[in-house]
């Protein structure tokens, strides 16, 4: 059996979602929870890594198992033996080529920031903001990133270079929400750093930092070594992954 | 001159207002501050303490310093010294008889839980329902608490027992909000442990554990060990002092 599962967790006690040399991964608190189900080492495949700091409100894994357990014990079983930042939101079984990476159609990514700057609960999980950002310049920028493009210039070196870097971005809204500036990207696919490159260029347009058409330019260069600047990671949410 | 001082917290990271054996009070992580600002070692005195992992809204301190720096300088010098998950929102100056514990009029405690079970971001921060409570139990069982009452039912076996254990209750609220509970409760002062007794008890009525009439018994007794109850400090709000 393939089984699904759908998940949201608070990244800020994480490596992020792969396990780092003296520091804990997401994938393997879930993998230790359920190779004690299962009483047999069990591992996940995830619909793609998310950094140290970043969270999930619909990441999505899968794994194999043998027995039928259904879905929603899973859920409960899951949930009762993880910890309280990483809950299990639902299970449902698929069909057998079911794969949450290859199978992902698009996913959704938000970044959020703030003017909230005397809330002492809000740094783990918005960008604090010092200054007041142009909404409207940074809508025009991000113009030039959506659609099918060669992002080598917002990506990670760490990134393999046979990875193909051409993604296509179907949406970017940027808007105020009471205190707090919300960015939403949903794509085909991102690159490592992608988001967070984005956001902190756009943010660097909102600043009047830089001009509007320097996104273009960065863009254009197809070079790691174009974009200097990338968002902190604390703002950055998982939202959705489609199938 | 004498300094007022308002200031919101996130207790999560923190044994509490006053430092703990190898565990760090927020007491001392903003003397430290101050005394960095004043080159000369500075102590402060707040409302009263609060306990390890509760949160503080409008906790208020107060401190004496030679040197007159305007509010306003000392506010920035401050957020910028402190860690981002201890916040100061005011600073006053204030007439030589301000005292932050024995000026203070009455203060607003409040206290969250909520049925949001599949929520990673909020265990620390407000507790985790596992049934319904019955609001309407809960607010005629608190209606025993509000008024003037020796609250030794209500208190920590560390309390002084030579402290008065009397105290005036002026409000407590019950009400649902979205998927949150929330109790507040005014009044001229509180034990130790007094809030989170309270609000449990008031739990195990709106569980209907216990019956309405049980919470009076509990007062009635006036003995340290009648109550049993004492709810996690994550959903605990020191909200305003009142002078």
């Amino acid at each position: 059996m393939i089984y699904k599962v759908i998940l949201a967790y608070d990244g800020s006690n994480y490596a992020g979602w792969q396990k780092q040399e003296n520091a804990l991964g997401i994938q393997e608190v879930i993998e230790k929870a359920l190779t004690t189900i299962h009483k047999k080492e069990t591992f996940i495949t995830a619909s793609g890594r998310t950094d140290a700091k970043v969270h999930a409100l619909g990441q999505v894994f899968h794994f194999e198992a043998d027995k039928k357990i259904g879905p929603d014990r899973y859920k409960m079983a899951l949930n009762a033996l993880l910890p309280e930042d990483i809950r299990i939101l639902k299970v449902s079984m698929e069909a057998d080529d079911f794969h949450a990476r290859f199978s992902a159609k698009s996913k959704r990514y938000d970044y959020i920031c703030t003017y909230e700057k005397e809330n002492p609960f809000v740094y783990k999980y918005k960008e604090i903001l010092n200054h007041t950002l142009n909404i409207e310049a940074m809508r025009k920028a991000s113009e030039y990133l959506v659609g099918t493009h060669d992002f080598t210039s917002f990506s990670s070196s760490k990134i393999d270079p046979r990875k193909p870097r051409i993604k296509t971005i179907t949406r970017i809204d940027i808007f105020e929400e009471n205190q707090d500036i919300r960015f939403i990207y949903e794509g085909t696919g991102f690159l490592r750093y992608q988001v967070r490159m984005m956001t902190e260029t756009l943010i660097m347009v909102g600043s009047n930092k830089i001009d509007i058409e320097e996104v273009k330019r960065i863009l254009d260069k197809k070079d790691k070594s174009a974009c200097r600047y990338n968002a902190s990671p604390n703002g950055l949410y998982l939202v959705h992954v489609n199938y």
